[in-house]
């Protein structure tokens, strides 16, 4: 007899969506407690947004997260309980800073500490320093002057505190750095969450965020720690059916039944699953004001990193018209090749995307050029990766918000379970939001959800 | 042998994506231009956003769409053509408007003559008028002062016009009824483009958009026009692989190769489908720009319509603090039995939808027993469509657009086609947006697009 196969049918006790670190992090604790875990994932390959690749010339890069620094903790802790072995970021020498007319000045140390703007730039992040401090970061709606503070973009508040162009240039340069969007987008509420959840504007900025990276990429931590899971790749999830009991999570290929569920996807990205029933008013509307950042982040490989000999770090921060904001030398610990790697942010983004391989290619390495020297125009490799198009992503770093979206979803939208499934993922973070070490504490925050639950 | 059926291997010269009114509208302009169609449908059912159904009681009742007025031209033609047959919607006697603080005023013609705030309310409609006369309605984007109008919600504009608190009420329960979100969401240029779109502001909100109903239900001519083409139901479109030559669309049953493709579903829906390689990012903005509005409809049916006898229309406007906004007289035409319609808006979906069952239902038979009289608080029929529920829809009646939407993303991502994909439905017209006749249009024009690149 001949039987069409239908479905495969599965069951376990939680099925997590996304073996991003979020979802790893929540399968690894669940599977501890001893609970039966299937981890879903649409691509097919684990890490989510921190994945690496060797090129042809034989460096390994990441193509998303790279850095890990000092506050942040758990990610810290599971990297040494992996034995996955961190190498500091390469900072010695002078960068750079080209203004936006053309003129360059060169500085030491984190941050410029001369320049047109920057007075009243240290004034105005001082000011959101301050601000950061009144945030709640577990209950963000109960911050003091919440609903005035996210009814604001960006925009319109650097606007309010100062009319110097120059200053409010380099404060539009570090919402582009940090969150892959400008001013006018982001809620100015959501900017103070985020400097609050980093613990401080410098931690965002400096180098704080990111003063190491990974030997063997940023994603080894995430294939060590998926090797004692269940993790079926290349299964994007189409459907979810839940009640207050139970789901039934439905791919191309299986239905997994469990008794909850972890979705771990960015916000934006939730639009590709179809829940039945729907999902609450707050959750839909809270996904519909959080988009993702725009970015790509481009490496460039030389023979070596020539731009060391003339004592110059190959980090640069770029005002001008070129599309690229950013600059970093990212080359291997052994210093066996020369890599920089450079950041388009924002609406750049979009343009420079838009553009034919060779525009693209010349723009980039237009802007290595001006931070490197005249070398740099000729790499031995190249490798871009435009976040924005990444289909499961969707975007990055991370989401931001839409100004008057904390207000009007959040408290309900951002985080709060939904009877069986519960939300992971670094967006749903109170600390170090946005961040790989933001998601796997959401991860564990939800198996704890989901533990408790089970308790009771 | 036993072989494992793959998906299904169909080819055609185009696809169409979604069978509302605009892929029905473009598929049958492609069918009668010789060319070989396979319409795609999600749901089990044609129509999209209209869809009638016989309650129990035995009335039919329009869930979504509804109304037909007389400047929607080629809704009106296509009706003709199939012979589907319209009447003239209750509009007799007089309606009554409840303010805020609970006092009732009746009122006859098509709006209130007098009341708090009316005045100024009219002062500031007649300037929307006065904008949206330069508004370019095929390219929106060379409106003078776009960007500025852009820049603003329509409640920044609303507030920096008058500072009478009655007018702002009535302006704030006008976006409701017509867009169905709140004026602090939606970018005032989006107001200017749909007033212009429609015609003129009363076009909105007086009769002129809904002076008749379908006898046999607003998805009658969707039927009819589906009966001549091939429309596969229950076929969600999972992904779209997509050269400048060619497409592939994959359900999860079939795979459908074809020259070009029309993607009709409403922006925010488009999450759902993925794109091989990604879309470009200004498509992708607008749909994260263009989330849609939130709207329920409840009707209530009763022996008969006995409001009537009072001299009562069964039209009202409520700004008070019931979720319901308003409500029409929505009987057959052979009055034999009595149905009121109430519709709520906005954040007060959010709510209402969020209340258990017997609290949703006595919401609005409150609402319906200020309107006609204790009597409506018995009906012997009740049924509840929350569209912002509909997994497939997504909301209704339409789209709305942020702030900053239009300026960031118009020009290259609302409905520029990106290489042999093409962009319908309503959110795509320039006449009547938002509207059946806009979807039909829409459909219209993106089959002329596929017509035209055909020939060349």
């Amino acid at each position: 007899m001949c039987v069409v196969t239908g479905l495969e049918q599965h069951s376990a006790d939680v099925v997590v969506v996304g073996a991003g670190y979020a979802g790893l992090a929540a399968a690894s604790r669940l599977t501890a407690a001893g609970l039966g875990v299937v981890v879903l994932e649409a691509a097919d390959r684990v890490g989510g947004r921190a994945v690496s690749e060797v090129l042809p010339s034989g460096v390994r890069v990441d193509h998303g997260a790279q850095w890990i620094g000092p506050s942040q903790k758990r990610f810290h802790e599971l990297a040494a309980q992996y034995e996955c072995g961190t190498f500091p970021a390469w900072e010695t020498g002078r960068h750079v800073e080209v203004w936006h007319d053309g003129t360059r000045s060169d500085y030491s140390g984190t941050l410029p500490k001369s320049g047109p703007g920057i007075v009243e730039y240290g004034r105005v992040t001082a000011l959101l320093d301050e601000l950061a401090l009144t945030v709640d970061l577990d209950q963000p709606w109960l911050t003091p002057s919440f609903e005035v503070l996210d009814a604001m973009s960006a925009e319109e508040f650097f606007h309010s505190q100062t009319d110097d162009e120059d200053a409010l240039r380099r404060l539009a340069h570090a919402v582009q750095g940090v969150w892959c969007c400008e001013p006018r987008e982001i809620s100015f509420f959501h900017v103070l969450f985020y400097v609050a959840s980093a613990g401080g504007y410098g931690q965002l900025v400096s180098g704080s965020a990111q003063d190491s990276r990974f030997a063997d990429g940023a994603d080894a931590l995430a294939l060590a720690m998926a090797a004692s899971l269940t993790v079926r790749l290349g299964e994007p999830v189409l459907t979810i059916r839940h009640t207050a009991d139970g789901v039934e999570v439905i791919t191309g290929k299986a239905v997994v039944r469990a008794r909850r569920a972890i979705v771990t996807v960015p916000p934006a990205a939730l639009g590709r699953i179809g829940f039945e029933p729907a999902l609450p008013a707050a959750r839909r509307g809270w996904t519909g004001h959080t988009p993702m950042g725009r970015v790509a982040k481009v490496h460039a490989v030389y023979e070596e990193p020539f731009w060391r000999k003339k004592d110059r770090s190959g980090i640069a921060a770029l005002h001008g018209r070129n599309p690229v904001g950013a600059v970093f030398d990212n080359s291997p610990q052994d210093a066996s090749r020369g890599v920089l790697v450079a950041f388009v942010h924002g609406d750049s983004v979009d343009r420079w995307a838009a553009a034919p391989d060779d525009v693209r290619r010349a723009d980039v390495l237009a802007a290595l050029a001006e931070v490197a020297g005249a070398r740099a125009r000729m790499p031995i490799d190249y490798a871009e990766m435009a976040w924005s198009e990444d289909g499961w992503t969707i975007g990055g770093y991370a989401c931001f918000v839409y100004p008057g979206g904390w207000t009007q979803y959040g408290e309900h939208g951002w985080r709060a379970p939904t009877g069986a499934l519960h939300w992971a993922g670094t967006e749903t973070a109170s600390v170090w939001n946005g961040y790989v070490d933001g998601a796997i504490t959401s991860g564990d925050r939800a198996a704890d959800e989901v533990l408790s639950a089970s308790r009771s």
